[in-house]
């Protein structure tokens, strides 16, 4: 893995510099009271790789018709909050008790648990109140059964993602098959990575086309890959790198690709997968130029 | 207070039946794994008055047409789940720290922490899950203008409940004025209580007729009204009748109103204000007949 060059992901920056932005003007945009404010802004803007934000613009990238752009910048601020809020509740002491995020204090660290339980609760709404906002587009609504859409994909997302936390609990300190451990994982990390594709294609296609299916295998296989690539990236790196405690799934037994299979065989695997997603895209051509430069990433990349 | 007799609120023990059967359904349609479904099912489905769900169907019986009944009933489910989720969160260590909720051992207790803090979670988007879905309406979709002004108050709602608990927990220990004690009820537990008027509101009378604003006015008045009586209960109540924990909130000094005006004065208010409820529902004349009950019950309930 550490012999494929790291791609210079010019997309994900130019993501994750407008995902700044949006969050910081979404979140502006609530009026919450000390210190939830504090706390909510302390979870979101710390920054990340910011990668479901970049799937949901590049998959809107596959169209020229940006007529619905707005809608596909609230579905990734949206995304981005039910991914902030997970974060929250899963370094708090009852969960993963994690201290460090992003090389910075867990919420619960900065600002005791009560907070980053309702830190984390807040978000979740506040995602859905996004979704059905105005934001970044005052003059033109956009239809309202798009945005029912992808109401519809974030909240099953969402919940597919505690079900694959419960999951994930459930199977520390066991053995698991592959496939239990796919299960696992593609609720507690593909969903939300499938939904922030899903979310941009059913605005940007309508639901009509012959691409969302398309998507919805990249969706599939890019999500897995990602969480093969984590479960290697914790084997394979140093905490600074990584920016949160590395050796982490195997100091508490948990169920990953390496202790299954093996870590070489983790890498084809992750390999495989990748090779999946890249096929998928093939059907957009040039058109995917932006969805392929971030895959690319994400399978080279070093935290 | 105690000098009013206790209504036989028919309408509610018809709600209550309704309820329990529509969220039994709605828990049931989705895959859930062992223990998390277990620590939904016992926090969703223990009881407890449904005075959410009531005031939603309720509202919606304010018209004669009932083609979107099914999105109304979906509505109910989606307010209760909201409600659910909250006490899940309260119940936790962190926060109240609670052992009793409804005569019964509170989700932690059952469960562990993890789960009932992940229950919680997924009870949050399964409310959203449920809104945007098919549920008790096979055959007929509602128009999703109508499901998108659910789901913008359902969020909104569930935002100033996460406020009011930040504004409540701020409070513990001072002395709050009564514009302040306000600010957090209204947020705390009134934005709950109007937005279950509101969801039936804006799918029966979508959004163009003079009721709206009356009901915002009713939903305002009882919501408020809903959390001066419950303070008051708080002092008059044994534990027995109450179901949790009597006399909780002086032990950890919160701000209340039987605290902020004393109790017979928190008396009078609970009663003028359940006059500004009466007042409103005077526009719909017989037919707010089912509000009036309910409204009735709310102010001489004993738990």
């Amino acid at each position: 893995m550490t012999s494929i060059p790291n791609v210079n992901a010019e997309i994900l920056q130019q993501a994750q510099q407008r995902i700044q932005q949006d969050l910081e003007t979404a979140l502006t945009a609530f009026s919450i009271p000390e210190p939830l404010k504090a706390a909510v802004f302390h979870t979101v803007m710390l920054g990340g790789k910011r990668i479901r934000p970049a799937l949901c613009y590049a998959t809107a990238n596959l169209s020229t018709d940006q007529s619905n752009y707005a809608a596909v910048r609230r579905a990734a601020v949206a995304i981005e909050l039910i991914h902030c809020y997970s974060l929250a509740h899963d370094d708090l002491p009852c969960m993963d008790n994690d201290l460090l995020r992003r090389g910075q204090p867990t919420c619960h660290v900065a600002f005791g648990e009560d907070t980053a339980l309702l830190a984390g609760d807040i978000l979740q709404s506040m995602a859905f109140e996004v979704l059905g906002s105005r934001l970044f587009d005052q003059a033109i609504s956009v239809a309202a059964p798009i945005v029912l859409k992808q109401m519809q994909i974030l909240a099953t997302a969402s919940s597919k993602m505690v079900c694959g936390q419960v999951l994930d609990l459930q199977a520390e300190g066991q053995r698991v098959d592959q496939e239990h451990l796919e299960k696992i994982h593609r609720n507690k990390t593909g969903a939300l990575i499938q939904a922030a594709i899903m979310m941009a294609a059913v605005t940007i296609f309508e639901g009509t086309d012959h691409a969302i299916p398309k998507l919805r295998q990249y969706g599939q296989a890019i999500g897995l890959a990602f969480q093969v690539q984590d479960d290697i990236l914790d084997v394979i790196s140093d905490t600074d790198v990584l920016g949160k405690t590395a050796g982490k799934d195997e100091q508490v037994d948990k169920s990953t690709y390496p202790a299954l299979m093996g870590i070489e065989q983790a890498q084809v695997y992750a390999q495989e997968l990748h090779d999946q997603a890249f096929q998928a895209l093939a059907y957009f051509g040039e058109n995917a130029a932006d969805l392929n430069q971030i895959s690319q990433f994400l399978l080279s990349r070093k935290s």
